[in-house]
């Protein structure tokens, strides 16, 4: 299978779970670099640096330069850059969001300002929240890395970066602007890059509210894997339909 | 005005303005006073303890007994003790909330729970939110203090209690119970407990989707006076009106 020059892979449930590769992934990941493509990789995950996640990927055998990978992190970075140059930024996340923002030179403050981002942030505290809520109120844009409502951890599932930009939303009555999945901006940016046409583009992942309406949103091709979140028969009651279905990419090695 | 036996006056924008006291109410309390009728004070508020509550009234020359506070901090203790004695509980919130259920002698743990009850607090940190959220998902009872979304601070109006369960709820799925005001479940407590007839009661404030619709829900007289959060006019666009209208409450001294 290598009828597109775009294969864009979800990450989680996709290429590994938690620290555990996908085997089927893997191979199909050498595969098509065996024949001179180099996939991209697309991740609402805000919280590593594009470094930490070249670096994981590494531990499981895959080489990827650092322009293929893609982060809601990474993303909030250019949309900022793009949009809101040169304004004050108070940031609530972790060292993979900020990291980006030092990226492209953003600068950001402790104290109210003109623009909120907004990713997963294990410090968070009263004050991190009241500070985004005050901006937000005095006209600041509110954007956030992703919706997710929940994150597997140890202990379970536990609260991600959509329940705590539900939190300001809710106070202030103020709706954020989503940068990461299912929004198709981390699509876009790889497109505007690299110069892909949409029909040389697909995505590819396990959870249909993000990756495969992504891709749909975006107006390109996609294909779910049944190897996370979505099992296949769950999708196939939606009713915009990936293009197509895997039990795992190892369908795809010829 | 002495038509009612149980006078129940929200505090914050009714009685008083954050540390200030609204004069013409401290009149109409000692009013009532004199003639022999010890008015209610119901409040949201679940960070102050009954203690301190009464202590912050004694300073602005109102006398009351402790009994005649009902503080949501109060009413969630009450309503735990009443449907969920002996279980274990896991709580957000500040000395209040944990000062009326060291009153009912519930024990708290630091653990994931089959009761979770959330009250404002200032100390709030992820690792609090994860395990609400880990003991809901595993089948707790969810009960908060109230919805208010946001309250004043010096800063501005930073979250309130209602946002952070809106976290737990987003996050979780599940819809929690509130104890607070507009649910009528701390009036209930007071007409239990002093056995006082519906019309004998009325429900005092300033804020409609509060005060107003509590009365209303528990199907008591109600009067809205204009001092606080909302103003005369937008009351009277609601549908379910409130008994009386009251510039302040100094008109109902004769």
């Amino acid at each position: 299978m290598l009828s597109y020059k775009a294969y864009c892979l979800d990450l989680d449930g996709t290429v590994y779970k938690g620290s555990e590769p996908i085997p089927e992934a893997i191979k199909f990941v050498h595969y098509l670099q065996r024949n001179g493509i180099e996939p991209f990789f697309v991740t609402n995950n805000s919280s590593m640096t594009q470094l930490q996640l070249q670096e994981k990927l590494q531990k499981m055998d895959i080489q990827v330069e650092a322009d293929h990978i893609m982060s809601s992190a990474i993303a909030c970075a250019n949309y900022i850059e793009s949009t809101h140059s040169g304004k004050s930024v108070f940031v609530i996340g972790s060292n993979g969001l900020k990291d980006a923002l030092d990226g492209k030179n953003i600068l950001y403050t402790d104290e109210v300002a003109e623009v909120v981002v907004m990713g997963i942030d294990l410090q968070i505290n009263y004050d991190k929240l009241a500070t985004a809520c005050l901006s937000i109120r005095a006209g600041a844009a509110f954007i956030s890395t992703n919706k997710d409502h929940v994150f597997p951890s140890e202990r379970g599932l536990v609260p991600g970066n959509g329940a705590f930009t539900k939190l300001v939303e809710h106070s202030t009555g103020v709706e954020p602007l989503f940068v990461g999945k299912p929004e198709p901006f981390m699509l876009e940016l790889i497109q505007q890059k690299f110069g892909f046409k949409k029909e040389e583009m697909i995505m590819i992942g396990d959870n249909y509210q993000t990756d495969i309406l992504t891709g749909i949103r975006m107006g390109i091709h996609t294909a779910h894997v049944n190897s996370g979140v979505n099992r296949t028969e769950e999708v196939q009651q939606e009713d915009a339909q990936p293009t197509y279905y895997l039990e795992s990419l190892e369908e795809w090695i010829k």
